[in-house]
């Protein structure tokens, strides 16, 4: 197979249905949102026969039980799926806003508007579910895509895909306004990097090998969707029921997510009378500890902490935890290890928490609120197709908005430059 | 020399120098600004000294007098220069606008801050004032930058930036927030290139082959600054009073400039009678002009156009001029030939003009007006470190508040993720 020629072709495609996608109006693509929703609450019984065949290969391969559990599909997941559909359809368009219209001193007026951003490369080891989601995010904002999922799930992909772009066809959308790489070769991720004539973004989403493979050999610009090594700082000053809430919560109430916390940060100051108790706590629910000396001290059965431990994101109940010397100490930590995702201060002191506001550079800064709430429905978004973690475009969790570009316009009567 | 140790090391000194930066507040970096303006003004005679070296090592390698031109500095340029500074001093500072909070139903305010990016590599082939404007541009956004500059500047740029690093310093910036790679190899570059722990952002500013290099071997984001193949299209509803004069003021006011027109697109419901007297007014201003046989029947004289010409920068008193069979002709030829930097419609037509706005994909999309106008001044943005041609982040003119990114923050009392 000339997977090249297939890949190019698959973009210079996607490339022609991006112009007309960009011309639908709300209706039509909300109109196609709903059938692309019906149709997979149509195929229950399809999906669920070529989801197995994943399954089944994945447990030939020796997959363990919670990829396999991510990766099933049933009849309440693909319903899930269609109910994300009609809520993307239910989000305001952000297509075609004007804002900040001014007039210049020569009488022409200038804005900028909101458009597209045209072809949408997204690269993916995930859930079936993503696929749906994505697809419709992609629509929804006027993109066309062209999406690479994981081979453990190609089958239910390939199945998805072929009952999404039916439906949107059956709306007079474009078929190539949904691509998929139905062939698992990396070769094709490899040539699809390579066709910035005909795309606009890559946006990758998962771990650490998949992301350096991407920015190191894409010349397309990349919206890295990276993991979360995400710290909690106890202060001096903060409520010490508040901060064990909030550790506890960021840490236990769903480990595998990017958002969880990894890293415990705590203040010298209260760490005597905080750690024992936050530590008893974590242990009762089963977390694993790595720490430093200070901590060790406190609890001897906590394992020593390495440099490469406090890099990790665990996606697991298990954690590091620090006693510092106060939010300086705090924030050199987190510039040193932190993946620019979701940092929280817990304190009292109204200037250390506008400073740590001001000063730490993550894609969601907090006070005393968990990590977890970094996501698109927590912050008003509606659904979203990752959090970037990258600092330019868009930071944080990227919903429709984010999908979309700004240009500028001109509003003139013969104007000239002199 | 080992190139790759002090690119390293100056770019690890960045990124040290940046935090520092970021926390810095608008008086202090306004004094530096102003401390900087005088730092030149005081040191013309230095400065046209070591630019004389370029000069005379530019002679002696053949450059040709345009180039000559550009790269000399004088009083009056110098002093240029300076007002430059104390004109970006006087700019509101883009870093810490707070925008959008609300609160969301657990009682959480969430909304975004505008911090700096970070770290900025520019790469540049230009006149030494781009120097000197791009320093304060970055140091005023609260960013390190590094500098690489073309090798036929090498001396000038050198006694700048000493210069300006001298008078930040004296107002307690840390010298590493104002990098300059003196070194004209290559390998420089590529190394830099590879920095992504440590840079968020290359700027590359120059022709088709920097470009290219840049893009295909960087890991870290790049927002380009590239050629402008811009087009003006006169449509069969235009005035063509304002058309002839927005024509010729696109190509003919400043051809050396980006956003200067490089093909005329003509409908042909009015070219019979628009064309001829076009063409007359352009030759007679010493413009050279490629057609398309419809264009050659109105003017034989008109040398026949190819794809390559459709494609050329000309950056000259040269030109393409096509005949069209209306706006969607003319779309398909920006779609095909343009670089997204900068396209206008002539048109009387309300809903043609709406339509050309929407549809077409370029940094500024004008209607009634001169390409020459898409600049940061003319907008009204101030200053500007060039005008960027891809479509994420930050599209046309990149002022203050392009050369900062946008954080998610959260004002928390507890909340947690249920």
């Amino acid at each position: 197979m000339d997977i090249k020629g297939y890949v190019i072709d698959m973009a210079r495609r996607a490339r022609a249905a991006a112009r007309v996608l960009g011309g639908m109006d709300s209706g039509a693509k909300n109109r196609a949102l709903g059938k692309m929703a019906d149709a997979l609450e149509g195929s229950i019984e399809r999906l669920i026969v070529e989801n197995a065949k994943d399954l089944e290969a994945g447990k030939a391969a020796g997959l363990n039980n919670a990829i396999l559990d991510r990766l099933a599909l049933n009849n309440t997941r693909i319903r899930q799926m269609a109910v994300g559909l009609r809520e993307i359809a239910a989000l305001p368009d952000p297509v075609g806003e004007i804002t900040g219209i001014r007039r210049r001193p020569n009488g022409m007026q200038v804005g900028k508007m909101r458009v597209p951003i045209g072809v949408i490369g997204f690269i993916f080891e995930s859930r079936p579910n993503v696929t749906a989601d994505s697809a419709g995010l992609c629509l929804k904002a006027g993109n066309a895509v062209i999406l690479k999922g994981g081979s453990e799930a190609i089958n239910s992909n390939k199945a998805i895909i072929a009952i999404l772009r039916e439906a949107a066809v059956s709306e007079n959308f474009p078929p190539d306004a949904i691509g998929f790489i139905d062939v698992t070769d990396r070769q094709a991720v490899m040539e699809l990097l390579k066709l910035d004539d005909y795309i606009d973004v890559i946006i990758p989403r998962g771990g650490e090998g998949l992301i350096r493979a991407v920015t190191e050999n894409s010349r397309i610009p990349v919206l890295k969707h990276f993991k979360g090594v995400c710290h909690v700082y106890v202060d001096g000053k903060a409520d010490l029921k508040m901060a064990s809430d909030i550790c506890f919560n960021a840490k236990v109430q769903r480990p595998g997510t990017c958002n969880a916390m990894e890293t415990m940060l705590v203040d010298r100051e209260i760490s005597p009378v905080f750690l024992p108790e936050m530590l008893a706590r974590l242990k009762a629910a089963g977390v694993r500890i790595k720490g430093c000396v200070e901590t060790r001290a406190v609890d001897p059965a906590v394992e020593p902490a390495s440099p490469t431990d406090y890099h990790t994101e665990y996606l697991d109940l298990a954690m590091n935890c620090r006693v510092v010397g106060g939010m300086d100490e705090a924030m050199d930590h987190i510039a040193e290890f932190g993946s620019l995702h979701t940092e929280t201060i817990v304190t009292g002191d109204y200037a250390r928490a506008m400073r740590f506001l001001r000063e730490v550079d993550s894609s969601a800064v907090m006070v005393n609120a968990s990590t977890r709430l970094n996501d698109g429905f927590e912050f008003g978004l509606g659904a979203e197709i990752g959090i970037a973690t990258t600092k330019l475009h868009a930071r944080g969790p990227m919903g429709l908005e984010e999908l979309t570009s700004l240009k500028f316009i001109v509003l003139g009567s013969g104007q000239l430059r002199m």
